[in-house]
């Protein structure tokens, strides 16, 4: 038998697992599954006899060691900050190892000690990082095959509530992590390129330049710009392209609603309010407009953030209740975003019978014998349950099957990896066809960045 | 003789050195001023037989402790962050010592060793902190001695330019550190209270929630809140002031002038720009607009900002040259604040003939006998020239003051302290009036916080 070790088993964990227990016989798998809880670990287990649930606690180094020595290939699914003692581990008991993350610049020093040992470092094999990489770097380089020249490259990626279970007027819920959906796009100015052009956006602008994308099929959306785009221009080997752009996508009107969020203050995680556990929802808002012996909270709301008496943005706010004078804040020492967090928990978290979907977009402008061209390539991927939702196909899928093609030779190139060679993308992407991850292209006119198409 | 040395002899200097020069006859006093340059020493001082100038690098540790040894007091000028070594050495060889700067956490450790030694460290002795402090603390213990109970205190301060060199769209030119005016208000939420709420304003909102001020003879001016208020509740002895706010003083129009450079992201001084050193002045506001291939970047700069076609606030970018495509930046590997600043210089610069200006405004609201009062104190300075600026008076004078009277034993209380005892601020106020700071003080209408007086 093969041993994997799994660690982590939170419900990002499920597709992965099931995925792994399923091949066990024929692929002659034993699969151990290391979390905190062993009945997080069982859960998804089932009593299948080629898996073993045990608890683990990543600090506990004799532990760890023991059961990473006992393994033939190692997955983490913990947060990122945790994988680099396993990757030492990994080094020292010379196994091969599996990520989701990004590579961090720890992970990315143990590159010539894993080359030197012969063991593949495959990180960045999730959604996004992961299917982002795999689906774009296929075009790109059957472009960069071709003889064609990339002029573009703009990539969008969202977790959202499926259509079914679509059902509030953000259209939107939690379906990750909410702490990172109120801290989105914090952190510094976002950066890009465009014909050329580096743009800026800060983060107070960041809601308010968002790009339109339409899916056949499930209609309109809309994206505001990642962080960072810029460094992809080496990951992706396309130093002088004159545009590269990534975004994440929201329903359409999600953001400019977002932005009053911004604007009033309310994402801020840098400072605590003075008794906020005792705070009333409008309390915590009156605390962002000016003081006034006679006006109501919902006009100050409204004048400082010129919301028009007739504008439908309004009973987005009034949807999540933020001005009830009842419900208490109850978080003690809080800061401006875990108040707010708390408050859109109440109405967006998922319920037992909700969906989720997962949108990916890629457009590849490029010049091709003396003609320019446009691909588009989209992909959506549906929930089938709130256990294995898209957000855990697509997440654990990826990981699953990397795993899987390590342990059997065909990833073979030893270091710290991504999955941008074709040696990697090509067999999960056929593979992830089977679980419905299929991208649909179309040629569509090149325009270059413009998209008023003026 | 006494002697006094006195680290860092910028402009600001000025008046602190010039004073205690007039001083020396009478008072018996040698002054030494110790700078990077001995010009900048010297052109202080014009041969007077009672100082003299030396190099002194403060990062030579034998020169800076032979110089602090063979003073009896000294005073520091230098930027807050270089006091504390000097301060180290005070407390070695047993000197008093006197800053114009906020008392850092370095600096308020030393408080049980400069106690022991009977030395006293006076620190925010200049005009904001300094003046401020001193005149609110003469009246609120005024208040308090009366048997008065405080209710409000706002206190607004400013250092702008004199009317008669006014003559910018801005209302504005740099009488002080340019870097500080670009970045002011940065690095979190301002914070105060009214009327026993406490409120927050984001970075971004700053601009857009000023207050209105008027001064007898000077007109109408505005102001935004400083950064951290609730602060001087401790400082002050006012712990349960329902009423708590502090602002900084612009002339009206400035503020919201100011926001459009926010908004757009120009004072970020937390990235760098790829190729800010070729860049024209229009690119660079260029980098923060939607990119475009038919459109100007004035119509983007309109567009984006909401700036009405016939909105007069469109003169004031127009004066700054921010669209003209000839003039570079200049400037390496620059921030947007950096260029920002850059540009801004080139209008705001003081001319030789430029005289500025300093505004200080109270309010005190208070209770005495069952009936609420409320008394505002104004102080309006005017510079003589470039040389003895409004600042440099301002600054320079209480700290001079303090030095004086700290040497002639009527400044006793040893330990690292701040101006706010009556042994302090009544013999420096009394003597900062022959020199023109003034404060006039009125009885108004208490309305509580109510600017709308509603």
């Amino acid at each position: 038998m093969r041993k994997i070790l799994v660690i982590g088993a939170g419900r990002s964990a499920s597709n992965l697992i099931t995925y792994l227990i399923d091949k066990s016989e024929k692929e002659n798998l034993h699969i151990t599954i290391g979390d905190l809880s062993l009945e997080n670990a069982n859960e998804h287990i089932k009593g299948h006899k080629n898996a073993t649930a045990i608890v683990l606690d990543i600090f506990n180094e004799s532990d760890r060691k023991a059961a990473v020595k006992n393994a033939d290939i190692v997955i983490s699914m913990l947060p990122a900050r945790f994988h680099v003692e396993v990757a030492k581990d990994c080094i020292t008991y010379g196994k091969h190892m599996v990520t989701a993350s990004y590579i961090s610049s720890e992970m990315k020093a143990l590159d010539a000690q894993a080359k030197e040992k012969g063991l593949v470092f495959m990180n960045e094999i999730g959604l996004d990082p992961g299917i982002d990489h795999m689906s774009a770097m296929q075009v790109i380089d059957r472009i960069h095959d071709e003889g064609g020249k990339m002029l573009l490259f703009e990539s969008f990626c969202g977790g959202l509530v499926a259509p079914e279970s679509d059902n509030n007027l953000w259209n939107y819920k939690f379906t990750w992590n909410p702490r990172n959906v109120v801290l989105a796009g914090q952190g510094g100015a976002a950066t890009f390129i465009q014909e050329g052009q580096y743009k800026y956006i800060p983060y107070h602008k960041l809601f308010r330049r968002t790009e339109f994308l339409a899916v056949e099929g499930y209609g309109k959306f809309e994206a505001y710009a990642n962080r960072d785009s810029l460094s992809y221009r080496s990951v992706y080997g396309l130093k002088d392209i004159p545009t590269l752009y990534r975004g994440t996508i929201r329903r359409v009107g999600y953001s400019r609603a977002w932005n009053y969020f911004v604007m009033l203050g309310l994402t801020d995680d840098s400072y605590q309010l003075e008794g906020s556990e005792n705070m009333s929802y409008r309390d915590f808002i009156n605390s962002f407009l000016p003081y006034s012996p006679t006006d109501s909270v919902e006009l100050k709301f409204r004048h400082y953030l010129k919301i028009d008496q007739d504008d439908v943005i309004w009973d987005k706010f009034l949807e999540l209740d933020l001005f009830n004078a009842n419900k208490k804040v109850g978080l003690k020492d809080a800061s401006p975003a875990q108040i707010l967090q708390k408050i859109l928990m109440d109405s967006w978290t998922l319920q037992p019978e909700d969906k989720d979907m997962i949108v990916m977009y890629h457009k590849f402008g490029y010049e091709l014998n003396g003609k320019k061209k446009q691909i588009d390539s989209k992909m959506v991927i549906l929930g089938d349950d709130q256990t294995f939702t898209a957000m855990s196909k697509t997440v654990g899928l990826p990981v699953a099957m990397a795993t899987l093609q390590i342990l059997n030779g065909k990833i073979t190139t030893p270091g710290v990896q991504l999955p941008i060679k074709k040696e990697v993308y090509n067999p999960i992407l056929k593979e992830l066809e089977d679980y419905g991850v299929i991208f649909k292209e179309t040629e569509v006119q090149y325009l270059g960045y413009n998209p008023d198409k003026l």
